[in-house]
């Protein structure tokens, strides 16, 4: 059974560190959960990910009913077996994908009706068909169906669109019968307070093993984000994981942790190092600036990943430059190394009572250059 | 200094053994040096490589004359350090390069004039410049400017052809003035007897420290290739390496292994690979093809490669389907897999007097499927 344990709670702020246990290990929060869309993290095997401590990682069930459809994983002997990771595995709804990658869908109390982004094909899904595909898959944490509320949104519409995901959460509780996976219900409400305090309130009657937080960083700004954040954890059962979906920056990480969120997860350090984007304890560089022609330097003088370890920038610049498949893994590795020790830096701070402390410093570095 | 020693001699045919020392370590033969194009084997870490068996890899002149530049790689601490490569490099000489990728060009005494593919500006190289940027690359071998003779090609021009590269080949050595490097001389001659058996005689005046056979592989039957192979070896010193470029398939090394060929490249294992063809003990098979949907086997059962150890089929295939950045590097790692055991067993056989034992089974296996 999941148990969510918060081991200490920062003095300043709502910031906490804890862990949780899943059939395939122990996770410790705050954590950061690399993207692996299409059951694989872009670019990496399941061995480096571990090399540079990653301890979960997230699996989008839209894509992977998609294609290569979720009966194909289930008879290779479920997605750990298939993708060759034995660590856990969160998968989220697929909501989320049906209305960012879909120009046709409908929604109705039944379900969504969505045409494949692949090819074309009309497909329905319910929140029971969800948590039966995401049994199928057999990740260690799935995610009740809900509808990502679009921003703008009036305040009717968010309203009826919070009472839907409500419902399908209560639907999605009742279908699931696997005890060894842990549900998540998907907190929504927009930018209005009181409807965000009410989905939080209502997710707490329905119960789930962890709180996720849906519907954020959609185009407003980042003020109105905290604000969301502070309108919802308050009235969440602390014992609870609570997990922002698709956030976000590092900065993001650190705001998000001090107003008590426990998990992440983003496409930001993967995708932008197959654009060239690398992070920094001093801010952010783009390799294919002319600039690192010559540099023999790493990407980041106070990094030991692999490629920090045994890459010039030059190297680096002319492997993006010349589009090679290189320099996606090189970059990514980098990358996801960079947040996860950001996370192992988090916690530290957090358990050592200095996390105001840290984060004043983690601002401070990443203006000074 | 560069020395090679045949430690044996096959009975039957030309097939041998052999090993040369490099600055960066020793190379038995019959090797297959995987193709780094552009200062990286495309998708594969040099520690990758290693961990395969690659004794020696393969760059291109051409490619990093023009991007990054050898004087950036010079500056760098040369192609070793640049790419975090410690082993052997073998550099071509760009000939094959200038003469199949660029469409504008223009031979002359001097060199050779053409147009980069990437920008569209217009270079000269000689044989003299062309030593200099291998100097500054600072390969282990380097090799002599040669024209690739087109195919087909009139008596008259092919002969034309092999003095000029013959010419040039004179002016490369007395450029030459690092002993660390050893020069291979490219042979040419065409589909012509006469012209590859003088072409091999007058390099052998020329006195390189080992002979490359280009031209071949250029549109010409297999048989005609072999056949102009058995007229080239016999007029060479035993005593020096003889590199076969670009060739070839499996059954290519097994027959060039038996005409008394030492060394091989070949962007075929790797290029197929991101294709999604591989290759396996009992033939090729393509990986998009719907059999392998719901295949739990690996590619090869028997091959105990990183990719076979831990993916399946199914998985490989969707990583295929889906676009992936893994799909390249799994497949690229088992082919090349393939390849390099494909030389331990040619040069087991042949250490213990079964080469043609060897040579019949091998074609068994790949004929009963």
């Amino acid at each position: 059974m999941f148990r969510f344990k918060v081991i200490k709670k920062s003095k300043e702020g709502e910031a906490r560190i804890g862990e949780f246990n899943t059939p395939h290990g122990m996770v410790k929060t705050p954590v950061f959960m690399p993207v692996g869309t299409q059951a694989t993290v872009k670019g990496l095997t399941p061995e480096e990910l571990k090399g540079i401590g990653t301890e979960i990682i997230l699996a989008n069930t839209y894509h992977l009913y998609l294609r290569p459809g979720h009966q194909v994983i289930e008879r290779i002997g479920g997605l750990h077996k298939f993708m060759h990771w034995d660590g856990p595995i969160l998968t989220d709804s697929g909501g989320y994908q049906v209305f960012s990658l879909n120009a046709l869908r409908e929604i109705s109390e039944e379900g969504v009706t969505f045409k494949s982004h692949i090819d074309g094909s009309i497909h329905l899904i319910t929140p029971e068909s969800v948590i039966h595909i995401q049994e199928s898959l057999g990740a260690d944490i799935i995610t009740c169906l809900d509808e990502c509320t679009p921003y703008p949104a009036t305040y009717e519409y968010t309203q009826r669109s919070l009472e839907l995901t409500i419902n399908w959460a209560k639907r999605s509780k009742a279908t699931k019968t696997n005890n060894h996976q842990a549900l998540f219900g998907i907190i929504q409400g927009g930018m209005y307070r009181d409807l965000r305090e009410r989905s939080a309130k209502e997710m707490v009657e329905v119960d789930p093993d962890g709180y996720a937080i849906g519907g954020l960083s959609v185009g407003e700004t980042k003020l109105l984000t905290w604000e969301m954040i502070e309108y919802t954890i308050p009235h969440l059962l602390p014992d609870r994981p609570r997990y922002i979906m698709g956030i976000g920056t590092p900065e993001d990480i650190v705001e998000c942790v001090y107003r008590g969120v426990d998990m992440f997860d983003c496409v930001l350090p993967t995708r932008n190092a197959r654009n060239g984007m690398l992070f920094t304890n001093s801010g952010k560089i783009v390799i294919r600036n002319s600039a690192y022609r010559l540099d023999e330097d790493p990407i980041d003088k106070d990094c030991d990943c692999y490629t920090c370890r045994n890459y010039s920038r030059a190297y680096l610049r002319h492997l993006f430059m010349a589009g090679e498949i290189l320099a996606s893994r090189l970059n990514t590795l980098h990358n996801l190394y960079h947040f996860i020790c950001l996370m192992n830096d988090i916690r530290q701070a957090i358990f050592e009572d200095r996390f105001l402390q840290f984060r004043r410093d983690f601002y401070h570095k990443r203006c000074n250059t």
